[in-house]
């Protein structure tokens, strides 16, 4: 007897692949071959027109939804995948890698760098998310898959399916784009750089070769989680949650045992956890991808030109509350879109968790989410050779 | 002859004091003596009805305004105070002290215990905003003055204005509450918890005891200052002076010498010219000093009946780009004002500055604090006895 909810995938269990084609990365460097852990949920069709690449964010992982025995946790995007679900895997063969440069088991800083045969560690290659969104077209051609019904994804995961959409136009029938932005502002790097600070800061990185060291910069690590949580949250939800409630103590206690409030000891526990199971070269380099990130760059920071040669169309969501991403920023790609003649739907869902909302359950966006991948369900019968 | 601008205090000198008298504290320790380094600007008028206390915030100072020789920037809030200028020196006589625990001279952590004849360092009391009201209530008893025309500040500052408001009734005529709070919000505590951590997990702050080995935690020290910096600026002002511009080098240069935008070589600059001169123990002290403040706490979180006792009339100040204290929370101490039947003038300032805003030019901002405090002079002579 199952102890899973009624429409869950159930348990779920990782594959690992090798990828022997070369993969050119943006700096250049060529790797012969790569690692790629993904998941995949439902049955991929005969035509192989019914594929969904899920694509994660910064903290993310293959482990997009379902169970593994023992956890008290599914996948992280649980809520919206599974039998029944917006990315309904009664209709869906949905695929989620772990990217390159993640600590989940793909090819990464905690890998052997073949010319020195020691890890990568600190020497890891800047990576980008063209190189990204290639390594997945990789596993694509892996799969035979030749076109994707959609690219999906949710913050630095929309970043992937927005470059999707121009770098192989041909291959994905649809984009979606969840509380993302074209380019991250000024703030968005300052947060980001405060982070790989805390890091950087701890004795215990040693220039991040600290797996030399047998030792991990736990503390910096966790301070880096912290500040990015926080940008994750709305100041409202923060308010609502913990509000100025105490922990422990009085406010003007025993100075040894000094008193913590709610938000704090959340913040540290979840920043202490994610230390543990996190990897400090990985967060630096996941961190430098998202700064680095410009959808426009190439073309004189004309995004108009940029989206001209997409064929897909594009579902594009935002939310209130999200302050890391705010909705102007989806308007910006939304404004775009229009202007390059694409077809884009578009919806600002009202919500008060901040830029985590994509994560987290909420009527109006789901029925949206489920709306949109019913059409893209209807339409894949269409596409039969 | 004077390189000074026309409308300048020009070279200005602090004074130090020491109040003999004993100052409980709200932990319930008791300091018989304390000193405070202040700075006045203007002349004291025969009656003693035109004195104005100006409160400084969470890095603020003495030094308010005027030069000091060889110093290439003036006091902290030299355009608003000056012959001429708002607080207008011509008319008021202005008192800005550094408040106890700060680290310009005035009691604080790196004083002497007189207990253990060892500077205080991270066994200095926890002191609150009751504490420095007392404090300047001291020094103002010290200057034989029986009652502020006005006590004026911004963001901490102005919760030193709101709280003598109701602590001392009898002894302002005016309080001038600038881009603040009644309290903090669970936010603003998390982006102070995390500058805490950043300084103790430095392991040059040795459990606040750095000063015993002759060391200094400042990367700490940086790091935090670098979190409460890009909570005073707003995204637009960051987007507008920064934008993404690199410092130098591309964006997929070379691993040993990595690129850098133009926002975090600023906001690095700033943290370590910061973590120079101030000190680790007073920054912890007074993030905390910022946490525990609750306005109306000790009246069941009812700020109406707080302020049924303030006998001044009152001005509150928000702008709109403030997201550490938003227009919102300005609006929550006006609602309370208005029910507890006070006089009060409210302006919302139309700025893309942040919370910063309260110390830079803003023609709006300028001209209403000009407006209120002409009326404040206009009505001293009222007073004379």
């Amino acid at each position: 007897m199952s102890t899973y909810p009624h429409n869950s995938l159930g348990l779920v269990k990782p594959q690992s692949i090798i990828i022997k084609k070369p993969l050119e990365l943006s700096c250049g460097l060529v790797i012969a071959e790569h690692k790629l852990v993904f998941e995949s949920y439902g049955m991929l069709n005969e035509t192989a027109t019914n594929a969904v690449l899920v694509c994660h964010a910064l903290s993310g992982n293959h482990h997009a939804a379902g169970w593994y025995r023992g956890e008290k946790k599914p996948g992280w995007w649980d809520h919206y995948i599974g039998p029944g679900k917006p990315i309904d895997t009664a209709k869906f063969f949905v695929i989620c890698p772990s990217n390159i440069g993640t600590c989940y088991g793909s090819t990464g800083p905690h890998d052997i760098n073949p010319k020195t045969r020691k890890p990568w560690g600190p020497d890891f290659p800047s990576i980008t998310i063209e190189d990204w969104v290639d390594s997945q077209n990789l596993l694509m051609e892996y799969l035979s898959i030749d076109c994707w019904a959609a690219v999906v994804g949710g913050s630095l995961g929309a970043m992937q399916a927005m470059r999707w959409s121009v770098r192989y136009p041909g291959k994905l029938r649809n984009s979606i784009i969840i509380a993302s932005a074209m380019k991250l502002s000024a703030q968005n790097i300052a947060f980001n750089e405060m982070a790989r600070r805390a890091i950087k800061s701890d004795p215990d990185f040693r220039l991040g070769n600290y797996a030399d060291y047998d030792t991990k910069p736990i503390q910096g690590l966790a301070l880096a989680r912290m500040i990015g949580h926080v940008t994750y949250l709305s100041d409202q939800s923060m308010g609502k949650r913990f509000g100025r409630e105490l922990r422990s103590n009085h406010i003007l206690g025993d100075q040894l045992s000094p008193p913590e409030f709610q938000v704090e000891s959340y913040l540290r526990y979840q920043g202490e956890k994610f230390a543990k199971y996190f990897d400090a070269n990985s967060y630096i380099l996941l961190t430098k991808i998202l700064d680095y990130f410009d959808f426009s760059g190439n073309s004189k920071n004309n995004p108009v030109a940029t989206f001209k040669s997409a064929k897909c169309k594009f579902l594009v969501v935002s939310f209130t509350s999200d302050w890391r991403f705010p909705i102007k920023r989806s308007r910006e790609i939304v404004d775009a879109l229009i202007a390059a003649g694409k077809n884009v739907s578009y919806a600002e869902i009202e919500s008060d968790q901040g830029h985590d909302a994509f994560l987290l359950p909420n009527k109006r966006y789901e029925g949206i989410f489920r709306g949109y991948l019913a059409l893209v369900a209807n339409s894949i019968d269409l596409h039969r050779p």
